[in-house]
């Protein structure tokens, strides 16, 4: 048996979505900037997935600009944001959890000039209102916070923090980095008073290499990538077809049935607290109520990499920290840190995460193998 | 019967390209930096994808970044190139032929505070090497010049103006667009000296989406996009491991019976331009010794849409100018008047571009419908 629970790592594309791609890479392969019919169609392809996109957020198509991904939907919201309003002021809001591709950007404006706030966050992984409140100054131009944290799954409080912002100054940005949020929750930028929504497309079941920024019309945020003016001049480049169609179909079929999709992620997820409440020694890190497909537990007395490989050949697939970082070394968990985890829990954590295909079955399975690789793990460890 | 003659706009994908597609997709869709078998599988696609590029360019695996195309590989190069180096200068010398996407991010880098210098174009969109010589000085720390011209096919003297650069100062970084230029020349950015090297996948059967930029070990160059670290902290994000794999097997493609390919190619060439030559008042841009792929031809008393239009009725699929910028209003095109083209020529532009795929029974077709077309739409214009 297999039990892929590495979603928030990467998910497999769905046969709707491997089909557009399909078509438009072998069918309807035109540029979407030809005049002729080719063209035409190959456009077509972008209008309706972005018709689709905005549809999940109600949001206007003209709202939606696909990217290359969620890295480069952030760093265009961040540097892009930036820019545009540096002459407003210097300073930038954000949390300690942030992923790697929201804290580098930042760090690249450091050294370009502008002030970095980090907020800190409570032992749940959660960011004080009032610490944002008190942070909030005449300089500040821009707040980003994440929806749902990548590691553990909190969920930021961003309908509140949204509203502090506006409350304190409409001009300032807010950004939020939804990547694990998006397919999980609805999530309507408008309502909410978020200017920016960063989005991947792999992480449900779309195409490795999509994405897209929702940039509020009106909004001042500068392109990142200049070129032939597509997507009225905000994301030069010649679009990605297969790659916007297939994120289309992605975002389409993740709010298809999404009240059952999520009962049924979070049944997974009940299941799998559960279980491992009842393993000896298990420190379950996620809260129950927090994002339905995230499960971030420690195992003290076994390290993380150990944990998994041993679980990998038996076919479970799983993640330790935070697997979006490059080179397989084990990433230096900041959001572990930030929580304050003991260190002997940090370096045991281990991370299940879902999608909607995930069933109860390999839940089942993944316990079944903890409970028989632990002990023996913990003999051999620590001798 | 239908004539595909817009290749430098965009190509099919190849059935192996599809095929490598759909299996990273459905199958080996792991995320390269999961430390478990999944993450290894997909690395594995990446890296052999990675080996096959440098091999057509006789580089270095580490010195290949995958992108998402064109575009970001020459936003990355200009400003990631110009940033690492300003304290070194601010001049950087370019063309004035250039593609929007090395245009339009000198534009950004003006605005910055660099100061850009545009190399004039003879009549055939050549650039010429006593201006390069001129206009070099203590503070350019970047040149760029495209490959090969994409409206007109003109071919830049890179070899020799690479040699000019780096005898000036070995520190000045040379960048060559030449997204037009690969899978159609055999090019070795290090014997030739070239620093970076801009690749798009979609032109050369590859997958939209996907591109590489090459840069020679040790040059100095920022990174653009920031985040996991992916790629060596070169350019962050979860790799297209799809468009990566398809783009490996495109170069793959491209490079194989090459010879018999660009013969293929300049048959085609040559069959076009003296059918051309025998239509009553076409004058032809482009020259036959120059790029295999591209026949830019003017048609004075037709406006170009009018004819592409028309063509297009037949199944014949060209470009009028330029076919990369967007919003498929007619472009002004500066190359034809940086060539100096007179303004009724300029309008009546039709570029033709072929791939290996492309047959002599394709040009004779499109070649038939023009002779049938033109008198009958120059009857009906300029009344």
């Amino acid at each position: 048996m297999e039990a892929y629970l590495d979603n928030s790592a990467t998910t497999k594309a769905s046969e709707a979505v491997k089909d557009i791609v399909v078509k438009t890479m072998t069918a309807d392969y035109g540029n979407p900037s030809s005049m002729h019919q080719k063209g035409v169609d190959a456009e077509r392809y972008v209008r309706e997935a972005r018709e689709r996109i905005a549809k999940t957020l109600k949001v206007d198509d003209r709202e939606i600009f696909f990217t290359s991904g969620g890295t480069e939907s952030n760093n265009w919201a961040l540097i892009g944001g930036a820019l545009a309003n540096r002459r407003a002021g210097n300073h930038i809001i954000t949390t300690a959890v942030e992923h790697a591709a929201v804290l580098q950007p930042l760090t690249f404006l450091q050294e370009m000039g502008f002030r970095i706030t980090f907020l800190p966050v409570d032992e749940h992984g959660h960011i004080s209102l009032e610490d944002l409140k008190r942070e909030l100054c005449r300089d500040t131009i821009l707040v980003s916070t994440m929806y749902v944290n990548n590691e553990i799954g909190a969920v930021e409080p961003v309908e509140e923090a949204a509203k502090i912002v506006k409350e304190y100054n409409p001009d300032i940005l807010y950004h939020v980095d939804a990547i694990q949020a998006y397919g999980k929750y609805r999530i309507y930028p408008r309502k909410l008073g978020i200017d920016m929504l960063s989005v991947s497309g792999h992480k449900i079941h779309g195409p490795k290499g999509s994405g897209f920024l929702y940039i509020r019309d009106k909004a001042k945020v500068k392109p990142y990538i200049y070129g032939g003016g597509q997507q009225r001049g905000m994301r030069s480049g010649t679009e990605n077809v297969p790659g916007a169609a297939g994120l289309g179909v992605a975002a389409m079929e993740a709010y298809t049935d999404f009240d059952a999709k999520i009962a049924k992620m979070r049944e997974c997820k009940k299941r799998l607290i559960d279980g491992l409440n009842q393993i000896d020694g298990a420190y379950v890190i996620s809260q129950l109520e927090e994002a339905p497909q995230i499960v971030s537990c420690s195992f003290p007395g076994v390290r993380s990499e150990v944990l998994l490989h041993a679980l990998e050949e038996k076919g479970v697939y799983v993640s330790s920290g935070s697997a979006c970082s490059s080179n397989k070394k084990v990433p230096v968990s900041t959001v572990l840190q930030e929580i304050h985890l003991k260190p002997e829990r940090q370096d045991s954590t281990i991370r299940f995460s879902f999608s909607d295909w995930t069933t109860t079955e390999e839940i089942d399975y993944a316990l079944r193998c903890l409970k028989e690789l632990l002990p023996v793990l913990r003999r051999f460890t620590r001798r």
